[in-house]
């Protein structure tokens, strides 16, 4: 079965077709981990994010587009500008099975354009198209544009993937967007899309998916679909969306308010799934042959936060612009999300960015800040007014930040550097520079370790360890103990969830699906009669591997650690008033090192051997 | 007395110093006579006002800079992109004095630059700046960047004239900005400088002023001031600001509400120069050398409409934007007149495109747009809601004019072409492309002739007759009854404020002036002893004539008229219920033309050679 990158010189506007290996397949898969080792070798070590040494890979997977299975995924893989080591990000829609449909499995962008292009990919044929008059614009315009200039306006006819002023604007906190609404937020890849002069791509055509046994697939994803189908937290995603964890989290007290100094929120209610289901919900809606179908399409009718019918905010959106702001307002969010879709903005990043600027600010009004910095911030916020909770002062803030105008061109920056230019690096709650999202690891100590070790920075989807601490899957643990036998389950997810992220496959497949099941679906996509669930999960670690070889050879990045706040401030409230992370961490880390093979965050040769990671013997030695 | 000229060549980043002969100056002076000239000669017919064939002038007077006696304006003069016929604008603060003293009394655009570019000019020196990291920053930020760059942080050295995104997006109804606040607003003169890829020149230096008598000058300057420091309405504008006519104009049922559809507005009191001093007022300002000081520096310290200590509304921001909108929130206004400042709009063209907007919106639901229309419209409106007295709407509407985005890209164009975009021209309402200002010509009825006339297209201040029919200077007349003396005194002020607009001082001077005052200060300038009143006064009506000549040879643009609604459709309301502008319109015109010696719009052949116009006759014949 071959997989067909479409190699895209910006510099020259030409194309070039590679056929990928089989045998690189059967290491990488696809997706994440195919991005992560061709980025390890063709991204030279020191590369500037934002210059034309960087490459953007748009990566789908052997099963993508292919059935039923939550498999209307892409993954986009980059050096980070907001890390400076790999950034990467998954989105669903359906852009990556138009992709294939078009005629290619992957993308990669290379160099940079000197004007702004659009890129259309219909039916094989690659075309290179002037984006001056689309460059500033919001991508739900943007999509118009071009579905009108391609002639194909049926929003399930092919698929526009798109950054926003943000990416444009170089923001190290913006998203690639695709379908209007979906985003591959983290690391901040919209800006190394914007630093070479892409506006968007356009996908379409009627190339069937290769599949060397096609019955035998469909009999496994029929299986894995009624798994899927039946387990309760799918049900639930559908009905209420990812929001239903709001008053769930809450109530463990590991629901982050007011930038990380609380665990609570006394307005979740008013921020739930469950509330935004009842006052504001169209209807629900799945990405490319879904049927858990946990996208949110709804609609504030009138008033100040008068939203049009799209999709609505996600948990981690909600909980960040809501409450780590403390705007406890449904209306509000669902405006401003939709702006930050629109802009082209990663919400987690921009909601934590936003609550840092709201603790500078009380910081600097208390005194708390350098004289010279608080003065700074003080005449750069023009009409914004930082108050927690202050929700119109966080919607001029997408605008500024997205063109990166007054206290804006800081926000673009994301949160640590914002802190850091303003003299309190503290006021920001970020790993590796990638901001965390919505679940404390004070409140729900296996975060600690998720947090610490993910390989982009602080991320709940290298391994979602409140599935058991929190929702019992596979068994419920206790939140609050300490408990080793968590560090072995956190490094499965993070190799079942790399090897999710390369075929692509929806996680939320993962509460209801075991690695078992994608086996006889590799073996009848690919032909590999032979693979076991051993050998796929191998190959997970083997991308986790690779993943944190690119930050080992940047020199930085590869330290596994929480910020400060999480291990020095107990929480001073809800059921973990009085915890830190301190002990979680401490006790986490060395037992993970061991499991790994890796010593102080770097993986030992013999490590790299066993996984046949040979070639990058170097990167260690 | 010299006069140099600075033409900047921006293809070439080349400069060429031009001295003005004197002969040509006692023709036009300076500022906007001096524009209309160079401009009828250098622009070509036909030309692209968004092409490089255009030109801008920036342009000072022999009297800018000079003393207290509201000297501190500029004027611009190009192509208008807005209404394709000459487009002109002057504005206050301190630019003007301050090329002056930088060593140039005026500045011409040449070309169109390759990438974004500023320049600095200091003590007489050129240079050349990058600015593509400020393209797409609003005017305010841009400011502080400048100001950095150049390392003069002081707010009342040197001077910034700039340009907002909405300049560089080209929007047809974008001013030029100087000193943050002060706007060249009108005929979209910042989408020239935004096609010629200027984002803004600084300007400082300290040449001193040349007068050929020094003495008499300020002696004569001395008792104008006197004059207009003494003058109730110099008063009453320090006191309240120019927003003292909202409940003036209100009270005769002369303020445009709802679109034009009425002519009073129950919240006109909330929304007065009253209302604003009482609660909003930090102080008043000046600009450069102004004894008046009617410009508002206002706050609003906190809520949804926050807007930081800065210039607040104008009488035409707070008409345009609320009456015609029926946003009867003095707030709101504050802080939508800061953001059009900041974006770089023109306050009067955006309130009149917001509310023509109001009223397509009103007319797609009730069925009254064409269907295609009607659906297109609804389908670009996104977050907007246009309803009556939306202040929210409008300032999403801002952000997404100034980006051309959405509606906004219709929106940008300015009313005339939105109306005409879907299906209902005569929703808009203006005079060849240009918004109308803030007084109804069915009420105070020489404004009919004063609109028709203007040569820049619907303008109040090229001859300002609510002066005598509201006002009582130099007397007073009834607002509703014809009466063919009024046509006299609107073909006076037009030739009276074409002289006031090229000296280069404030309009405000002429409720309290006579053209006899500039007779002294322009003898003790320039040396020119034998100078009259009258051949001040021709000089205006020279000005004027070369003005409508631009039009005449452009084929459009000449024709004088009001639109349809003003002669159709009766106010419903006020003092002033029943009353259309048909009858005055169709007695003054033909009086006017006599007067002017013109036929159908054109000047006829006597009248060019009476006024020394000759070189233009093959415009006429």
């Amino acid at each position: 079965m071959e997989f067909k990158l479409l190699r895209i010189d910006l510099w020259n506007q030409k194309v070039r077709e590679e056929k990928i290996d089989e045998k690189i397949l059967r290491k990488f898969l696809g997706g994440r981990g195919l991005g992560a080792y061709l980025a390890l070798r063709e991204i030279p070590p020191g590369a500037d994010p934002l210059g034309p040494e960087n490459r953007l890979y748009i990566l789908t997977g052997p099963i993508t587009g292919t059935a039923a299975i939550e498999s209307g995924r892409y993954h986009a893989v980059a050096k980070s500008p907001l890390t400076g080591i790999l950034g990467d990000s998954n989105s669903g829609g359906q852009f990556g099975p138009w992709l294939r449909f078009a005629g290619y499995d992957g993308i990669v962008l290379e160099g940079m354009s000197e004007e702004p292009v659009w890129i259309s990919i219909i039916d094989g044929e690659v075309k290179f198209h002037d984006a001056r008059s689309l460059w500033g614009k919001g991508v739900i315009y943007t999509e118009r544009i071009i579905r009108e200039n391609v002639g194909i306006t049926k929003e399930d006819l092919g698929s526009v993937l798109a950054i926003g002023p943000a990416g444009e604007n170089l923001s190290k906190i913006s998203a690639i967007m695709n379908d209007r609404y979906r985003a591959a937020g983290r690391t901040g890849l919209g800006a190394v899309m914007g630093s070479k002069r892409v506006k968007a791509i356009f996908a379409y055509g009627k190339r069937q998916i290769e599949l060397y046994d096609r019955q035998k697939f469909f009999e496994a994803a029929k299986k894995l679909m009624k798994k899927i189908q039946e387990h309760s937290i799918s049900q639930a995603l559908g009905k209420y969306g990812t929001a239903v964890l709001v008053n769930i989290i809450n109530e463990h007290g590991g629901f982050p308010t007011k930038n990380w100094t609380r665990g609570t929120f006394e307005k979740a209610y008013e921020i739930s799934g469950e509330y935004l289901a009842e006052k504001y919900l169209k209807t629900n809606k799945g990405c490319w042959g879904c049927i858990i179908r946990c996208a949110r399409v709804a609609e504030v009718k009138s008033g100040p936060y008068r939203t049009p019918v799209s999709e609505g905010p996600e948990y981690e959106t909600i909980w960040a612009n809501g409450g780590n702001t403390m705007i406890g307002n449904m209306e509000a969010l669902i405006k401003i999300n939709y702006l930050l879709n629109d802009l082209g903005f990663d919400t987690i990043s921009f909601g934590n960015t936003a609550a840092t600027l709201m603790e500078l600010y009380e910081k600097a009004q208390k005194g708390e800040l350098p004289e010279d910095k608080a003065k700074k911030l003080l005449s750069l916020l023009g009409d914004i007014e930082p108050t927690w909770g202050n929700a119109d002062a966080v919607i001029q803030l997408i605008w500024r930040t997205a063109y990166r105008d007054g206290i804006g061109d800081y926000t673009a920056e994301g949160a640590a550097r914002l802190a850091e230019a303003f003299g309190s690096p503290d006021s920001a709650v970020h790993v590796r520079g990638l901001e965390l999202p919505a679940y404390d690891p004070r409140a729900i100590n296996s975060m600690a370790l998720s947090y610490a070790t993910s390989n982009r920075g602080g991320c709940h989807l290298r391994a979602y360890a409140v599935s058991f601490d929190v929702l019992g899957v596979p068994k419920k643990f206790d939140p609050l103990k300490v408990d080793l036998e968590k560090v072995k389950l956190i490094k499965f997810q993070q190799e079942h969830f790399a090897v999710i992220d390369s075929l692509v496959v929806c996680k939320f497949n993962t509460f209801a699906d075991s690695p078992e099941d994608y086996v006889p679906l590799l073996q009848a996509a690919m032909g590999w009669e032979d693979l076991t669930t051993e050998e796929l999960l191998t190959i997970g670690e083997r991308i986790y591997n690779v993943e944190r070889l690119f930050a080992v050879r940047e020199g930085h990045g590869y330290k596994d650690y929480l910020p400060k706040r999480l291990v020095e401030e107990p929480l001073p409230d809800g059921p973990a008033k009085g915890k830190t992370a301190k002990e979680a961490i401490e006790k986490y880390l060395p037992e993970y090192y061991k499991l790994r093979g890796w010593e102080d965050g770097k993986p030992l040769p013999e490590t790299l051997k066993r996984l046949g990671l040979e070639e990058f013997l170097y990167i260690v030695s």
